[in-house]
């Protein structure tokens, strides 16, 4: 980071002294995310023209590392002209995401000032669901027929590569445009240059289809090691290509966005620090809002139990502990059990494995929990403390944690999967309203148990 | 899964039947990653005999997809020669990762069997720590000398390319070994027989230090779309590349361990149906043990504010609902921070800032929730449900609700940063010790109000 901010200072120099020349060949050594990064610290009005001094492809590529607020001011401030000559530079499945996420008479404007090929096929991605592979896919690739020679297919390579989001995998598809095979650069390069596709073609192909789920998607790519997988429609017809690098943001959108709704925030691409602090508050209160409300029933059972309590005032000092034990044997459950669906290990007829499995570990959880209360309540609460916690009052306790870890692992692991079932994300399963539920659970068996033992 | 089964039992039946040349034949239709998993399923006295009927390549691809206890079972099924052969085959991060994995006489037995050159190699790799960019590099990968035309350089990919993890992205190295460019095989294809490697090479060069952190090597290749991404030595020599698919794996890696330290369970590579009840056990119960002994602070409290709580049944009511509200304001902040640590947006130099922004989120969440709280009480609590609570105990509910999300809210978004800053890992801090912190706090908050304003 602290690179950026010299070179920053560097360009802002040389565009203040006119030095030009200089100024462009510094911009030029950088990656696109770095230079994303440097305009993005800029005064607003240098942007547009800090940007220009940027070649032209470096141009493309930095514009889709940047964030959409100053895409679009970039946007307002391009010649009819320069917004074209951009559009056409960049990949597909990135123009497509721009239109997407701009104002509706910006993307307008930008499919007004595109090529007619290109709003065509931006508007095909368009068109798949936010969540599908066809959203993710860019319908730029390489395509080849059995009956071409090597040569030829370098030649189309070489005409046309510079335009395709990969040309190291080439897919081979028969007249109707149906995917038959693959073909790795590298297979290309060691093969004689008469040889024909047909015959150096893998016919091993993994395909998914354009309305499968992205994170699936993602999750194949990163299984198969590939890096691009073919999207093909309901006739096995190739539609686009998802490149790795997609994949991976895929891949970390969903943990960011698992471990915002498993902390009850509401998920957001937003870096941290430019998020306003009155976006952050509107993410978090109506969670914290909800959550407050709802312990509302834990404050109901101890109420209609205020005697038992008034009576036995020890039994008050054990309701955190519990509480807490409960909520954390649950996320235990849901964690293991959330990790295992989005690494694709199980799905909903794995029920009642899991079931069986988790009711064994909460039994030998819950006993050792239970033992080692009982152990800790002799020996520190009253040999030490002197206090004078009863028998009854011990064996409350101890009860109450091994059915709460039973019942806690059993809620934990079995709403992961339902929700997934039913087609909710996983990880609402192992948010706190979870943690809310269970609490009411364990005062009730709390209070269950203390009538038993301390006929109260 | 279904299709894995399917062709698993018609696999056992060619086997059983004899027709080796069919089952050959079947096998080479599937993906490495799929043939894993249905080898894994096979009964282990077939395993050997099945795995000898992969042809050679597709074997080294398979056996590096598979587990350790499966690929200890077939090496020690393996002769000599076989293990030599295999051991030849696959890339070399990948034996340096089954080395370390094995038990001793087993990895000896390996390392025995390997050329000289790739022991030397692998021992190389091994020399890195644990979780840095030596420890995931692979030291195949195609290296060019600036003097070279791109037909010489075809021919350095012809002849060598099949052993090369990638070979579409090439390193130009100077005499000393030290990296001065890059080139692509997309630049490659598209320039002249005779252009000159110096210069069509680009010098735009993005490298990692061996000792760099493994996740940070994975960010970069995330951050700057790369498929590959060298690793030079103090001296700026290449040492091995890192490739997109370890990445992948590094960040899937990072995100389950962060789920399972955030949720108080010891992270494991192991998938959760091949777990026995002993290990997950043995991952989960120290965590609860800890958190149910450290719930022990909050026992002493409640104690020591009997007579408070003797005098003011309605506090009670009160606790869960303020321990909660207190977690989830803490986990929320520190879940931004961990979030924003992990997409390497936040350092420790944004201390302040997240601080001053924190403060700010706090005191509107606690302002809010405190109103809100009120009104409930009010109207709930008081008019419709009758339990008459006093101003002095809303008064102390509503003040404790605003400092204690003040003070979740600092520890929450301070500890994740501090945590980075000492070496350990930020998701510790999201923990359940956490929460268990803040019950503590919360309570005493709680009970210091009451005092005030209830004169106990």
């Amino acid at each position: 980071m602290q690179e950026i901010s010299t070179k920053l200072n560097e360009a802002l120099e040389l565009l203040h002294e006119k030095k030009f020349s200089s100024l462009r060949a510094l911009l030029s050594t950088m990656e696109p995310a770095d230079l994303a990064e440097l305009l993005s610290s800029l005064p607003s009005e240098q942007l547009p023209l800090m940007f220009r001094f940027l070649p032209k492809e470096l141009a493309a590529d930095t514009f889709v590392e940047m964030d959409s607020e100053l895409q679009q001011q970039l946007i307002s401030a391009f010649s009819d002209n320069e917004l074209t000559s951009l559009i056409e530079d960049i990949y597909l499945d990135d123009a497509a995401d721009i239109v997407d996420e701009m104002p509706a008479n910006v993307a307008q404007r930008i499919l007004a000032r595109a090529s007619a090929a290109t709003r065509a096929e931006i508007n095909e991605i368009l068109k798949y669901p936010k969540n599908s592979a066809g959203s993710i896919m860019t319908t730029e690739y390489v395509r080849l027929r059995p009956t071409m020679t090597v040569a030829e297919a370098f030649d189309i390579i070489r005409r046309t590569g510079i335009d395709k989001e990969t040309v190291y995998t080439c897919y081979v598809t028969d007249d109707k445009r149906k995917l038959i095979g693959v073909v790795s650069a590298l297979t290309l390069l060691t093969s004689e240059k008469t040889a024909l596709i047909g015959d150096i073609m893998s016919t091993r192909v993994i395909s998914v289809k354009t309305t499968d789920d992205k994170e699936f998607v993602a999750h194949q790519l990163e299984k198969y090691d590939f890096l691009a997988l073919p999207v093909v429609d309901s006739e096995d017809r190739i539609i686009g290509i998802v490149t790795v690098d997609d994949a991976v943001d895929v891949i970390i959108d969903e943990y960011s966005e698992d471990l915002s709704i498993m902390s009850a925030v509401t998920p957001t691409d937003k870096p941290y620090l430019k998020q306003s602090v009155m976006r952050i508050w509107i993410d978090r209160i109506p969670w914290l809002l909800l959550l407050m409300i709802s312990a509302t029933f834990t404050g109901i059972i101890i109420r209609s139990f205020e005697n038992a309590l008034a009576a036995q005032v020890a039994l008050t000092a054990f309701i955190p502990m519990l509480m807490d034990t409960g909520g954390n044997s649950g996320s235990q459950a849901s964690v293991s059990v959330i990790r295992g669906i989005s690494l694709r290990e199980l799905e909903f007829s794995n029920l009642f494995q899991v079931m069986w499995k988790e009711f064994r570990v909460s039994i030998l959880c819950g006993i050792t929990l239970s033992i080692t209360a009982f152990i800790k309540i002799q020996l520190v609460d009253n040999l030490i403390m002197k206090n004078n916690i009863s028998l009854g009052v011990s064996a409350t306790v101890c009860s109450t944690l091994v059915l709460t870890v039973v019942f806690a692992k059993f809620i934990g692991s079995v709403l992961p999967l339902c929700a997934k079932k039913l087609g909710f994300d996983p990880a609402v399963m192992a948010s706190p309203l979870v943690t809310t539920i269970l609490d009411a659970v364990v005062l009730l068996v709390y209070f269950m148990f203390a009538t038993v033992f301390l006929k109260i």
